[in-house]
């Protein structure tokens, strides 16, 4: 027996009458927007940084999977609107939530943005709304961390006056193939209800929808996602620390396993995890199973590979000007990239910054290059500046690390001018007395 | 500078005039075996038992993977010849070494086959000969441990008188796509002059080669892949149990992951890994790093996960009973399957044994059924028996377990005249009061 809110709340998705609120204007949020904006549906984006929503309503996109030309004519028919008003939630038939869900220090969920987004919902919303999670966090938290939130904040009841789903987003930045309107989504609501809503919302602007029974299932489907990806990179690190001891190429290994036409996939090594999700994720749900008395131990031993690859990656450079007869203290040390991953322009838990830190510690002379992030941050050492690569500076550098694979990088032109290489991205074709690789 | 005598091996390889000597006729040598007989190269089978060199001989087929009649062809028109006279080897121009590398109680490997072929190779062997070793086993086995053997046993000088290779087999039994001669093959020769020969042998029955540039690199290949599963397998296991006590089917998280096209591959739980590859080949490769004073926590965290599998799901089948108020003591429990794994007749290593052992000394009353597997062994109790699947054995049966997922068990059946069933590889669809799932 469906409510009277319930039916008119789904013929206003059915006739894309409702207006969505997305909040959190991020890489999650705002390619989310914009998707919805492009099938007519209106769209109010909630952000907290003014600067951010001001860019938005001006038409300039700073997301590198959005689309410039998308958002600016989002903008400028109105479909898309930035606000730092988070009193119009009221105007909202939909709220998708795209905040960041960070760990602390110690590997714990840092759950205030969601918390945060639940009270600003719950204060503000009216009654006949469907919200949906997008951030990635542990199974249970839609049902037992945020409605409790939205409930007692809005004095309203979930599957009469307000409907609840769980939906990861998938984005993979940089990914150029899958993007958010044409990577399947899974879609858990809670409840009958709540999933017919969420189906019918979401479907204007994805495609491709799985819809799985709870929102709990669609919450560890997630985080199975990029455990698995934390787990395969913590173990081809594992062994390319191994094969570099017993003289074998872990890069011509992998290689020669994905000839194998089935049940394999390959994984690379590098100087550690960086990122948003995979080293974040896993020790989400490491952190739940806790309170089910349950440890997770191949998450556990992975995160303590992850944990040791910079400095591991330190003694790897260490080695390498010891060939040279030089030490960390004293030697000019370039690094050659500080995104997590090639080709994107974001740092965030690159391991390139924990082993410049490191090696700065050492008394290195540090220099960087990426031609992606001019400015960035090391949590030691501060703002730290990207400088040109010249053959000067190749020519006066004592070892040049390659902590991320860029392709528009000349690496030919930085083997002929540098002196030592330590190759942590298997960027060179060069396996010599120069070249030191992972 | 060649030398006259690689130059006449290599002339007979590629005039399809040399001898292939086989040593083992087990799933791996007896279909390479029949794979180079079929393209009219002379193939002699090596084999201890005389009851296997008979069979060839005879014509009978005993490999699931060999196609009958083109066994019977290759016997018939003397192409292939089984043979226990391992003095036969001066015939041959070319060994394959395809015998078990199995592990100890210790989980230490052990070599003895190994070092029993290199042995009758170095004793019987003439000069000229090309050796290639295709049993998994640990990095460096080829040049540090066989080579050594066969070089004191034969007073015989590698790459002047004989050429050494390490390429693994792939076989994978019961898959019906990927065989021996589909597969592609990873080929690592000791010296230019061992690959020269070995990617111009192996080419004549397998038409996708991929050289590596030495045997290490193509034994960490092989290990690399196995462990890869090993890794993923215990993962999702773990998984498995976590997501029992969140209320959270792994099956449905499993499902949903797979949509995402990028990036994911899927594994299932299960009672635990079985079959001979995927419970030792990683172990090989741990044991030896351990001689490089390296400890490889992934594959250590896996086997803990996987030693423990069989005695968890005693645990699942003792709270299944405990539902109906019954103990496993006096219980009547059926095991349906002792295959390591669906499909094929196999049961080495297979979990379903433990946990047989473990609940017959919790005082189970067991009975076993599997469509392709009449008589086993399991470590405590001996040789068991498998028994016709009647509706009456399911009546009178307090616990059904699904151990191996046969596809022509008729599962609908059992679950109408079952009382109870421990459901442990997802074989109903059925997830009720009657049907426990992992």
């Amino acid at each position: 027996m469906s409510n009277k809110t319930f039916k008119e709340l789904l013929e206003k998705f059915e006739h894309d009458r409702g207006v969505v609120g997305v909040l959190g204007l991020g890489y999650v949020g705002l390619p989310l927007a914009v998707a919805f904006a492009k099938k007519g549906i209106k769209v109010v984006g909630f952000e907290k940084s003014s600067h951010k929503s001001d860019q938005v309503n001006a038409g300039h996109n700073y997301i590198g999977d959005v689309v410039d030309s998308e958002l600016k004519a989002a903008v400028k028919s109105h479909t898309l609107v930035a606000t730092t008003d988070f009193s119009r939630l009221k105007e909202c038939d939909a709220v998708i939530i795209c905040v960041p869900t960070p760990l602390d220090k110690f590997k714990k969920p840092e759950m205030s943005y969601i918390a945060s987004a639940g009270k600003d919902i719950g204060a503000y919303m009216k009654k006949g709304v469907f919200i949906s999670l997008e951030s990635t966090t542990y199974p249970t938290t839609t049902e037992e961390y945020l409605l409790p939130i939205i409930a007692q904040e809005s004095g309203l009841n979930v599957n009469e006056d307000f409907w609840l789903c769980y939906s990861a987003e998938r984005v993979d930045p940089g990914n150029h193939s899958f993007k958010t309107e044409n990577t399947p989504k899974v879609v858990g609501g809670f409840g009958e209800e709540a999933q017919k809503l969420a189906m019918t919302l979401y479907s204007k602007a994805i495609p491709v929808l799985h819809p799985v029974s709870s929102p709990r299932v669609a919450e560890m489907t997630k985080i199975l996602e990029n455990t698995y990806r934390l787990i395969n990179i913590s173990l081809v690190n594992e062994l390319a620390l191994l094969s570099g001891k017993m003289d074998i190429s872990i890069w011509e290994v992998i290689e020669a396993a994905k000839t194998k036409p089935y049940g394999f996939q390959a994984f690379y090594p590098g100087p550690g995890i960086g990122g948003h999700c995979i080293p974040l994720d896993p020790f989400y749900l490491e952190y739940i199973a806790k309170n089910y008395q349950f440890d997770l131990t191949m998450i556990n031993t992975a995160g303590q590979i992850d944990n040791l690859m910079p400095h591991r990656m330190t003694i790897k450079i260490t080695s390498a000007l010891n060939r040279h007869k030089k030490s960390v203290n004293g030697s000019k040390i370039l690094f050659l990239g500080v995104a997590y991953k090639g080709d994107i322009d974001d740092p965030r838990e690159s391991p390139a910054l924990k082993i410049i830190d490191e090696v700065i510690k050492k008394g290195g002379d540090v220099v960087v290059h990426d031609p992606y992030i001019s400015t960035f941050k090391t949590e030691e050492h501060g703002e730290m500046h990207s400088v040109p690569l010249t053959d000067d500076l190749l020519k006066s550098t004592d070892c040049v690390v390659v902590t991320t694979k860029h392709t528009n990088v000349d690496y030919q032109r930085v083997y002929e001018f540098s002196k030592l290489i330590v190759d942590l991205r298997n960027a060179f074709e060069q396996n010599d007395e120069k070249v030191y690789k992972l």
